[in-house]
């Protein structure tokens, strides 16, 4: 018997509102089961759309960071905060975007030492300042990352995700979100 | 010559979507003064609308929080973070809301030397908690909160004002958002 | 009715020794009210002598700072120890001086991201310093202030008020010090 | 190309005294392939058979905690201590003594919301007060893990346990070990 | 060469005021030799006598502490703000009125593994929590020390020994004082 | 009567294996007394062994660093890991081959202050990251020693003398290990 997925109610896909039963049926479609923030966050809807607008608004726009980079923002600073659903399930999601089997695991234990470029340390550090020390940020902290090639709004956007995320560690320990046993396994085992 | 209220560009009114302009009117009927918050974060319409939804979600909804138990979670939380924005803007709500021209400074230095009732002391402490610690919540930080008269819905609320500040903090020292003059003074002298 | 002022006897001005009474009478005459400071630090008159003969020997004196910088540092290393009274207390004084109905709360909250000249800043890190990790001074510390026009009795007296106020600080929160209802509103208001 | 999997020179096994290459044989006999741990270590001989010996006189013994136990200690511990080889490596073990494909990577999150029997979270917190608060722990740190059916020799090995990797997780991060890639999928995937 | 006992100039005895070379002279009869603190101090001839009065205060009075429970609380406090001088020159004070060549180390490095009574324990935990975490003083941490029979006056006691030395520590740490060779071997040899 | 040397049994030396009694007898006749940290880890003689192997190969071995540096680094990192024993038993080995009867306590207390030459702060520096923050670890860390003359073995004994007390440390605090009375004195008085 497998543990409760929150420490709330968890509504039935049933009875929940067109659009959110919309949006979950197709992430299953593609994800091939219905990952637990969506089920569990259901239970409120008002705040489950903001929270997938807001997470849509950030992580699939264009913009100059790629979705393997604003993955590792979010594996980063959820292993900061601690977060077993969202370094379980966005270690999933890095591993595939990344093409990597060892990425995530390595970055969400210690990024410093993991296989990543002076580019994506550099952006790394930054993300961690957001989620840990917002208030000490100052003008110095923006001219590293632009010798790096990350314009203004590529900084917003690395600084906005690590803000997001520090919504979503709070919320996932909060009701004590359990992450699907798939993410564990998913993106590990090259197909062949 | 004032500062500016963001470290991004800041975009003018009439440049903005209609449903974005019009949220902003109407914010601005009922405060008389366009609150910074929406007029830097509009740099980022669909950002915008998420964190509004998000905001008014929480903030609108009923509930068995009073407005100004929830304006005092924004100004504890806030004050733990640093950040400036939400200290003197939500502190200037709270006092009207609570009708008491004192109770922000006191939450914002130091909750547990306000002049708070046991429930309000205990609803603080879950809120920092969430705010600082939400990797060590456990099971036994809800009864407390039962005893106090706070139903599970309540308890969610809680956490999830926390949780919304602790991204609004985090992108209000990201830009370095300034508020606006008018907050300071706005609930300190009682209308005669 | 009023919270109590002190976790301790409160004296009536008419016990105490005369020249307390009469430290106490001129404070009154200048500001208009007792501030709690003095009346709840008379419970132990020895002790008061020496608190107000340090104060006026750093707050009274000559020298390179302006009153208005002095009472910065009061105000952020206030902030930083969560002391209500000193930050509410020392808030109205600072707004005065300054002629600056904001900069007490700015400083408060996040002296980083408050008005500041770079002189300013320089001066409330190095206090910031003194009052949170006075262990890790070295000589490093110093020339950064010289560059900005401190000497070194200046920088003595930027240390010695955060230390002073390390003091002041902890005898607050150890009494539950209430700071008067008037602090809050003081320097706020432009006379006419 | 493979970054290095040690800061210092690694030697080559056939330069190895004779003892240490047939430590090595038989782990690499046992595991399939010689974990970086052995080889990095092996450049200072004495300290590695020193190493070892303290590992095999702690994690070879009889005694009142399961294999399993055991490593989840060094996971619980290692990650606390942001030690990428340690989660890794001892991940993988946890894992296969456990005949638990997920247990590893939520021990190394947060243990608090790890799918683990009071037993073993009593365990964890004392194991985690050892590695980052050994200065606080007293004699009332004691009776609740008896109360667990835990003897005094037990929790010895429990503290001693975590005692040895706040060694072996500096000595990592000093020489900056690499996991073997075979470490990751290690006990993710059922034998069929 | 003896390195300097202050970042600051160090006044000539002869050229400091009458009533400082008095105190100075009456402590140098007791000791044999004159405490650094005294000398470097002097340098500013205001502040050195609110400091000593304030120390005089809390040191020389009557009441329930005895002698050897004031220099514990100098010497555990100080230890945990790194100060070299206060634990070193109080250290000596400490081994003398506790007629103890152990407690002053013991008490330094950690007050919890040192020889002390339940009373004492309570009394420097009250006082530890006072130096560094005054902001978390609420009305539950007075009880403890009440049945340990220190009456209120007694716990002011312990709160303002502990903020004096909070200055105290900064200052010294500020002009780097640096404590007398004296002070290291006084009470550790017993008279014969 | 004294309090008990450790929370866990201590064996009688008749009844422990030949090669500990020996080891014990040696280290017996060098001292004039049996440090207590030899009797109390006999209680477990495989990790005895293992532990005094690991000691003899870091502090016996020839290299780039003195006998006196090595027990600073003890002394430091013990310091700050609060662990009475090796503070006052490693204190005294270091005031002897330092033959220096000051330097202990100074290094315990604040390294920072303590009367050191460059290469030795920058020494206790590296070993106080290795002992603290050993996650934070980069090759930046690595040049500033080599140009105070460390060759890369020595930084690794640097870091691995760190990392033994780190162990030793925690092991001291969880049995409660009492250093022996004679550890006090030593080195403080000058031979005549």
């Amino acid at each position: 018997m497998q543990p409760p997925i929150s420490r709330y109610p968890v509504p039935r896909l049933e009875d929940l509102p067109q659009d959110i039963r919309e949006r979950i049926r197709k992430v299953q479609e593609k994800a091939g089961f219905v990952p637990n923030v969506f089920i569990t966050l259901a239970h409120r809807p008002a705040e489950f759309r903001a929270f997938f607008d807001y997470h849509d608004a950030l992580l699939l726009k264009d913009g100059g960071l790629s979705k393997a980079e604003r993955e590792m923002i979010i594996v980063a600073t959820s292993g900061a905060n601690q977060c077993q659903y969202c370094v379980i399930a966005h270690g999933a999601i890095l591993r595939i975007y990344a093409k990597n089997p060892l990425i995530a695991d390595q970055v969400a234990v210690n990024y410093r030492k993991a296989d990543l470029s002076p580019r994506e340390r550099a952006m790394l550090e930054f993300a961690l300042k957001v989620a840990l020390d917002s208030h000490a940020l100052t003008d110095t902290d923006f001219p590293p990352l632009r010798e790096h090639g990350f314009s203004d709004e590529d900084i917003w956007d690395i600084g906005a995700i690590a803000a997001l995320f520090a919504l979503s560690n709070r919320m996932a320990n909060l009701i004590n979100m359990r992450p699907n046993d798939e993410f564990y396994l998913l993106g590990r085992v090259p197909k062949s």
